[in-house]
């Protein structure tokens, strides 16, 4: 027994409540190494049970990586709080597990051997806004989308799609144009807008705020957005805006009377400024984001600035109705900061969504007092390099896709804001080198798993383009040149998650089978009623995949070709075309 | 190479701001596995090092426990954040450890595969009160420390000392005792007292409020408190005030109401009531502490409540100028209010001092957000194991000293509250089954390790005491029955500590040496100019314990005896009587 690979401390995914009721409480193991875990608890201060029917209780493995097991219980202590340990039997040995290290036996004379849940407390559970939880997000770059008033035009806007986008072209994207293509977004089925900037800024996408409280007036006025939000909202599509705090811009009136005034600036502790006079070569004597000297690092720890940004966060939540923030490069700014934010925006809002923008692990900012979600590039990065790249294999995919399930609490896994790509990444249809069935596979992919789905703009309709400045083309309205196969394709997919909750958040994930030779995937979502099996061809060729269930006699109904057929035998197989998955629903075993 | 016991998560005690401009790191590995490890680092935003020489450097091993070596490094980067792997290697084999696993080079296609530590925030940095680190702490159980004033006693006092102590029973100690003593604590030498609770209340601890705004009669009035903490500001004595939030009393007075007027209570909301009429048998049908009908926990979520305690917190430091709180179960009340308590109470005193009572791993308390520190038990469970109980041998002991040291971040262990037993465990005495020996290694531990160590009123005279009532005994000041050697025994360690920082939290702890035959441990407390050697024998014969320093020709100081050598070999030892202990001093080699 590999005691050195054994991990659990009473915090983060390991222990949680995951409603006001349960616990839920994970345990890592070596892979294959432990034949059973059993959990060992009791309440803290009435360890014999005389209040609590509670001894032993068997774990199950929820999740396998590369490396380890994950063992998973939910339990629901009836005085809401909870002492445990585990119990570890493989055939050579068996040992108890607590806090103060492994025991032949269950210690027995001191309940503060084992670990410590103290107490369910209702405000801690991390709740997130319901809504979120069936949402399927689109990602709007507003410059690119649509233009739908050229009288706003900013100067030298070049004409729709007539040339390849610049780091500095304009095509005039507005309000006007999302209002005017509303019904498109209806039709495709999304529920959530996420807009990158619409502030006044200095540059075409906006990161560089030049003022919090204005709408840039490329885009419209604040009149043209109040109707904007009530269209979407009429439509049932959430609207989600872009919170820039951790920098502003060189314009941002602050910053530009600090490089006037200097060290007399009533606004020089707004910024983290080295020395005066200010220089911004070779690089930015102030703290930037990256060593972007025209974006200097808002100092949030100062209590104006911080009031100031509270009030932007406020602002829009009360005069425009929005319904969440994606906050931007979240994870350079304090803790305090967005601990503070939450509580100021849930005050207005309770329902509104705090998305924070983190490429990495997150979980020092999502323990309930800061995010409620971010965005998933961990979970993008596995899908890219198995579906699009062909960098690694299915069983490396599959083992990867549940250290990434088991990263989080399961209730933070379900509004989690997965995405295929985004103005900072090139396009998939590029990524997957032009492979339109990859593009259906991520596309698959992204819309069978838990958490919540953003698509990126064009991408429904195939477009391509690499890294910035490629991939913030001008959105295509031409049908002829749309990839109608893939919208068509993109929305029947989206029906089918509305439909089929399994296909979204709905219950448990388990994965069934993977295998390099083959390069097929196959996991099962399954409720208490029904389940659901998923399975994927990420192969050139033909193949034909055993579903090692005993489905005999059971109704299966293929959910993409509305097909429904039983299994005469209990051994059936599925063939799926090189690049090509299924959806197959059946009653639960 | 054990990959599965590798352990590194970008928060806690693995990644941390240490100070303004530095970042620790620490990685956790299979004991003895690896060889070297270099940390690969670099600013995320500009990995080729264009601007900071930052390339690989050496960590170190600076714990160990059973299972697992703990590498540590301090790194100060420029821009104040970073992006980082490990290079691990040993005979057999080497590669580079990230955030996205492991790989046989270092990956340079993107710095995303790296751990990221965002950005070092001021305000996130852990900063507990300075005054904190170098106090010497001393508890007092106000009932039975002192009766100063005899026409305060509660009805039906006994005399001082006069029987044995019952779960009711009362002596009268009070305010006036505490003052007319404060001589005796100046002289012994400590620099802190903590109060268990002095609000009105039921019970002769205290810990069942009745008011929390008022002083409970038997101790004297508010003016007499407003005395008391003066005379202590005047002798260099902090005051720390024991918070009972986590429950009220019985006979608190919205409590009363809500058994007295039941769901039309105002107050109903200001507890967990489960359902009316309230019953406190079989066992209570609220929520309570334990499951103690005198005692309903508090709900710390509704605002009424949060204000009302919030006020509590602030009246006192703002009328009587205290200088901490000690939080009473602290791990049961929800973080949010712990949140907001910090906040409000450090508003009005900076350097307020906020220690919570939590026996076990505390890490989500600590993380800057809520307490600066807690009750150190799991410390207390190790000493008392290896010098009282003689139940686990020096090596086990010295691991697992290193396995708390490691537990939490550099700049927390500094203040944690190490203790050797409290109001709340039997007197180390009676652990130590009266061998006055093994109490006085436990004080020489308490004395020369990390943390800020706190007596328990009158274990420094030798009193003894099992478990509550039997440790809340009468404080004794008839001489005649002091241990006056024992008194003089921890005075002496008290001036050492004050006068040799390096026996408190300067310098870097190393484990130097352990031995379960002799039963002996040696320790080294090491600065940039001097090193400390603490030398235990743990064992009831005489011990010669080889020192593996090469000490020729340096001059060493006995801090004990006051008595200077020199070594004239390179290999020297001590001979120590049984159970007995040696400070060593020399210049850092």
């Amino acid at each position: 027994m590999f005691l050195e690979a054994i991990y659990h401390r009473p915090q983060d995914q390991y222990a949680y409540s995951y409603d006001e009721n349960t616990i839920h409480i994970q345990l890592r193991t070596k892979k294959q190494d432990i034949e059973t875990v059993e959990i060992i608890y009791g309440d803290p201060y009435d360890w014999n049970h005389s209040t609590w029917n509670a001894v032993t209780n068997k774990m199950n493995i929820a999740y396998s990586d590369q490396f380890f097991d994950y063992w998973f219980i939910a339990i629901h202590p009836p005085f809401k709080r909870l002492r445990y340990g585990f119990l570890l039997s493989n055939e050579s040995k068996s040992c108890v597990y607590t806090e103060k290290g492994f025991f032949e036996q269950p210690p027995l004379d001191d309940t503060a051997y084992y670990f410590c849940f103290p107490f369910i407390n209702s405000i801690d559970v991390y709740k997130p806004p319901k809504w979120v939880e069936n949402t399927i997000w689109y990602q709007i770059f507003p410059e690119r989308f649509a233009n739908g008033d050229p009288t706003l035009n900013p100067k030298g806007t070049v004409e729709w799609e007539q040339q390849e986008p610049t780091p500095t072209i304009y095509y005039g994207g507005d309000f006007k144009g999302v209002i005017d293509h509303i019904d498109y977004l209806v039709n495709l089925g999304i529920t959530g807008i996420y807009f990158t900037p619409i502030f006044k800024a200095f540059s075409n996408h906006k990161y560089d705020t030049i003022d919090y409280m204005e709408i840039d007036p490329q885009f419209g006025t604040k009149e043209t957005f109040k109707q904007l939000v009530e269209e979407c909202h009429k439509q049932g599509i959430k609207v989600m805006l872009d919170a820039v705090f951790n920098h502003s811009g060189y314009y941002f009136a602050p910053f530009q009377d600090v490089l006037k005034n200097g060290e007399k600036s009533i606004y020089k502790n707004w910024f983290h400024i080295h020395d005066f006079p200010i220089q911004t070569k070779p690089i930015p004597n102030y703290d930037s984001f990256a060593f972007e000297a025209s974006m200097p690092k808002l100092n949030t720890e100062n209590p104006e600035v911080k009031e100031y940004l509270l009030n932007v966060g406020r602002y829009w939540i009360k005069e425009f109705n929005i319904d969440g923030w994606r906050l931007d490069v979240a994870n350079e700014v304090d803790h305090q900061f967005w601990r503070e934010f939450r509580k100021e925006m849930k005050k207005i809002k309770p329902d509104i969504y705090i998305l924070g923008e983190i490429w990495h692990d997150a979980m020092p900012w999502l323990r309930g007092d800061q995010f409620d979600s971010v965005m998933n590039y961990p979970y993008t990065d596995n899908a890219l390099r198995f579906f699009a790249k062909n960098e690694i294999g299915a069983i490396e995919f599959i083992e990867t896709l549940q250290k990434y399930l088991h990263m989080y609490p399961r209730n933070i896994n379900h509004i989690l804001f997965n995405l295929l790509g985004s103005h900072d990444t090139p396009r998939i249809m590029n990524i997957a080198n032009f492979n339109k069935e990859k593009v259906k596979l991520l596309f698959a992919f992204l819309l069978s798993t838990p958490g919540t789905p953003c698509i990126y703009y064009g991408d429904e309709i195939g477009m391509t383009g690499e890294q910035d400045p490629g991939c913030r083309k001008c959105m295509v309205w031409d049908e002829d040149r749309q990839d109608l196969e893939m919208l068509a394709f993109t929305k029947k997919l989206i029906q089918l998650r509305k439909q089929y909750p399994l296909l979204g958040n709905d219950g448990e994930f388990i994965l069934f089978d993977a295998n390099n030779t083959s390069n097929h995937v196959s996991y099962i979502k399954r409720n208490e009623q029904e389940q659901l099996l998923v399975v994927f061809n990420n192969n050139d060729t033909m193949q034909d995949i055993p579903i090692p269930l005993n489905l005999k006699d059971k109704t299966i109904i293929d959910l993409w070709n509305e097909k429904e057929f039983a299994a005469h035998t209990n051994k059936i197989s599925v063939q799926l075309a090189p690049y090509s998955f299924t959806f197959l629903l059946c009653k639960a075993i």
